[in-house]
């Protein structure tokens, strides 16, 4: 097959943390052929189990595959990586596909960007939303940035791992679009901190707040979620607040460099790096409520 | 008839804008006797058309009536109404109702509550939500604080004016959650606002962010209203953003009299007063995104 | 003598706190006739003992009395004072001379001023700066809103009391001047408290950050003292931060007002609420730091 | 002689903007000999005029000198300088002393301070305050981070350069305080802008509130230079507000690190970015007040 990107393509993954194992699976359930790589080697254990091939180091992976992606939890993460010792960069086939689907600044996608050109390959930013859940189902929903042409190549892949894909312009649009995203996100979940704590401060139970905002216009489908963690002061991670805070960080870089003032970002800002400075352990971007019920 | 509220009960309304009127409507299509006043007298005139009576001033629109509603535009209104000359206080029944719908503090809520125990009137705080289109369909949904025996006795009253009432403890507890839910909504807004104003920033169009907003967990209801305007940055007033902001205020106010911390509804605040600021005319509270884009 | 305020004038003195008593003894040290009331009579004793009369009520106060001064912790207490029951205002002589050194909100020392012209009162509103030290040595700095001529004839009064007075426009201006002072300090005092909890975080003593300010542009006069305050830990009310906290709210509640927004300002007073709604006892503004280390 | 920082040490100084032509020249009058590099070489004429060598790299400025002094506008400068084609760090010599004078992050300061020990040279974070003025005179003062002994080494050479240093802790102290100084500066300015804009828009003139803090408790040193500024609408950059807001950002940066929320310093940094933002040219810091008069 002379496609980079057809049904049965060499396909490389780096980042085996909740998301990366389960879009493994996926990847090989679909009969793709999976070489991985992880920095801690025993997180590859199942997708081995389950026909992958683990790679000795990132630009081994990158050299065994036509499209390789990557999804690690920060910018740092995903530099070392790259341009780490025998990083992904230096194994980049000419003509080959590099998919990022982690969350980093659009700046940084830009670099990757550049530095895949110089090496004849093609570059997608395409962070993800949908969580754990929707990498396990393959319904991840993906924010794209890149060449039209890049993305209609990649599609295959795509269509393994979500339903759905955004084409919101050149590279660093997708990681643009997925930090405008988490920042509504963790405003939307602070705004109910602050309401619940303000209810609870005047003696009223939070479930009084939430029962009447189902009924009401300030319902969101994220409220919907995260309103029983918070009534309970219960926060398994699923998205993690450490998480949430560095995209709060990025969208705030970003703002910050073009002088576009988020004030109310910034405040929710400090206020989940006050949770994350106290947080003894990983806990779900809800407990921003621990600011005020710590 | 001995019940106060019963289905032909004598009703009075005082507050004739945009919510009062439609309300106003409703209860004489059900039949009710309805005396109404309105501080600008001319805004009675549908009413009076539609078989209302007028009265000469709040105290005479009190006395008329088993339960007397108000609905004003914030709190120092209210107590005009209620002690300013001829005021409504000095006129209510003994063994009447008296139930107000403007959004004013839990404070000003439980000293009304007081002064009606002085006369022998019993006080729900009632404020809405469901807006314009609410008022007019007979769909509003009621934050209610007061006696559970009060708000039985009222709700054939209530049932004329809306679906759904919440009891949510004593009074005060109506307006305690009805700033709480303000406070959401204008947090909501104001994120869609930062998050379109840095999407813009970056130079991809909002259009792109409100399409994946809409396919992810950020979706709310409100944005599906509020989103199209801040696109086209066309605010004609559904909620004007002087009463959004008005109740945000209202909000901090309570907030800091028990000294609980509110960082991203005060950050919120002055953004909507800035754009108050510098309104010209009446903007719905989505106008927020003028902070951006003046 | 004919003058309102000359040397031996007789003055009413209402408020008889950490301020008005110093500020009385030294009126009376001038050997001015003094009468004087305060809510709880007992705050009297001293002045009575030194000379002083003690009315029966604010009313009774106002009617034995040229210059009536006032200098109470808010706007509520003003209000109660002036228009409660035996009220100070319905006490006023006519040409008389009403001077506010209470902290309010502009817009109540305009009410003020109106209700004085009706009586044919003059009134200044004279909040003041200097703390409990500067009214001991009579060295209290005086922001004056009024008429000039008013100001001129209170002169003699005022300089008992203070050894400066500014003269900063019509009523309401002091007001407006005393809350843009106020913020400023609580803007520098709560610098320190972000910097020393910055640097703290990060491992060094915060005597190394006071060390330096102290050789830098950032040194300012109210952190020399309150610096040492923030370095202990201990608080002792010089002025209360509930004090600070109303002023800061009463600041927003004007800015609010006229639709200028304060962004730091109302990062600020949430901290300062924060910290009043943990507080178990009367604390120093400076206590601000117990955000960070409470 | 053998001490690496005698009176007549070699220096290398990289950096030549406002503050390292001044330096250099200060060092050439005390008789070092001095090799200088500049990105842009034309910035190194007056210096070589007065006497001073120009390396052709980086590299080379290192290798000719026992104390290299930096002092870039930026961490990603200074990255460049140090390890970008030609670097300084690769010039170090075994028993030298590099001293940064930049103001970046701690954690880029213990970065250097480990890249220097591999090589065997020794490192101070120094970051100044005062300005052109200081560093025209002499009179600039050093924050310092690193080893006491490297410090009383280094005196010779800071004591040409300025007046006072304070040896603050280990590599990163410096900078640490550094960043917590200008945090107090930003908002010591950006106080005085919202009470002027609060002042201005309750129809005041600030100068009134100018006037009065000269003589109060909020007197600062920082507000009597920057003060006339603001009151003019002029801003000739002393210190740029694009470098506050970079710093701000430092400081942010390490406080959401660490997870100590700063309120204040967030919002008041929203501030900043959405001056210069909009700045069409180079404006001083004092420009924040741009924000409501722009």
């Amino acid at each position: 097959m002379n496609s980079a990107t057809g049904a049965k393509a060499k396909i490389g993954l780096i980042g085996l943390g909740l998301m990366g194992r389960p879009m493994g699976l996926n990847l090989l359930k679909a009969g793709h052929a999976l070489t991985v790589w992880n920095r801690t080697p025993a997180r590859a254990e199942a997708l081995v189990a389950a026909g992958a091939s683990q790679a000795a180091s990132p630009r081994a992976a990158a050299e065994a595959c036509d499209v390789l992606i990557t999804i690690v939890s920060d910018p740092s993460a995903l530099q070392e990586v790259l341009w780490g010792k025998d990083g992904a960069m230096s194994g980049l086939r000419r003509g080959g596909i590099y998919i990022d689907s982690s969350t980093v600044s659009p700046a940084l996608a830009r670099k990757i960007s550049a530095a895949c050109a110089e090496r004849g390959a093609r570059f997608l930013d395409a962070p993800v939303t949908g969580g754990t859940w929707g990498a396990e189902k393959g319904e991840l929903v993906f924010m794209v940035g890149g060449e039209a042409a890049t993305l209609a190549e990649a599609e295959a892949v795509l269509g393994v791992l979500g339903k759905k894909w955004f084409h919101l312009g050149p590279n660093g649009a997708g990681q643009t679009i997925k930090l405008a995203m988490n920042l509504i996100l963790a405003l939307q979940v602070d705004a109910l901190a602050e309401a619940l704590a303000l209810v609870g401060g005047a003696g009223i139970a939070g479930e009084k707040l939430v029962e009447v905002l189902q009924s009401s216009m300030a319902r969101a489908a994220v409220l919907d979620v995260k309103a029983p963690l918070l009534l309970k002061g219960e926060y398994p991670p699923s998205f993690p607040l450490r998480l949430m805070h560095k995209d709060l960080g990025l969208a705030l870089d970003l703002a910050n460099q073009i002088g576009v003032p988020l004030p109310a970002t910034a405040a929710a800002r400090e206020i989940y790096s006050s949770v994350k400075g106290a947080a003894k352990e990983d806990l779900d971007y809800a407990a921003v409520m621990k600011f005020w019920k710590g």
